[in-house]
């Protein structure tokens, strides 16, 4: 889906990509596929790829040592997102459009019937304390 | 050269690309064209797009208010880019490599034959703070 979109990976970030299914084993249902391109102290990169209805649960990203939490902008590539965040509904972006969800803020999105390609800019991922509702997900399974 | 590359913007957007030519008036030579996706507090991501050979002349992003300045991550799409960082020397980059600018680090640009599109990275922008080492340039002109 990447490489039709035109989006270039190096080799050691083919090999590296990171299939995350919340413990569940439901991947093709319940699941995101990552590319990290850069997570500092400061700033964090990704693209993230869904399948067709594939869904991202809701979860929110606690504030962390002084730090108010992670906020992350997705901007659409390719394909729709159904997004949802706390306080502001349900959001529907295409390519080109774009949401800031801030900090602290319960959120999760499902890409439409064609998948979706969404990049990420946010400040520092710390992926294994996001809190999610649902108590059975492992954001990071062993 | 962004919708050749797939890379889909809003009308507002296309409608408000920043073309900086640091007041020096010759902007095919020594110029920047710049899409802002989103500048926070906190975090910011951009495109740039340089024509053949186009040239970002040697500046810094110096601390603010506390903060150790900007750091950015430039991840090249299209095209070639010759990058030149203080005491890390000359780096080749194509598409899919990147390269992360420590704070307040010394560093120029420029694109190769086929011009080049860049996706920056970074903490917060604040362009008119830049400190430009030809001090004719105005990063901001009036």
């Amino acid at each position: 889906m990447l490489a039709e979109a035109g989006i270039v990976l190096t080799r050691a970030e083919r090999e590296n990509v990171e299939i995350a299914d919340f413990g569940l084993g439901r991947l093709e249902e319940i699941g995101l596929q990552i590319v990290v391109y850069v997570n500092t102290d400061r700033v964090c990169a990704k693209e993230l790829v869904l399948f067709p209805n594939q869904h991202c649960p809701e979860h929110r990203h606690p504030p962390v040592a002084g730090e108010p939490g992670k906020e992350e902008t997705f901007r659409v590539r390719r394909g729709t997102v159904h997004l949802h965040v706390a306080g502001a509904g349900d959001i529907l972006l295409g390519p080109g459009d774009q949401y800031t969800i801030p900090p602290d803020t319960l959120h999760s999105f499902e890409a439409g019937d064609e998948g979706a390609i969404v990049s990420e800019f946010s400040t520092t991922s710390r992926d294994a304390l996001d809190v999610f509702t649902d108590s059975r997900i492992i954001r990071v399974p062993s």
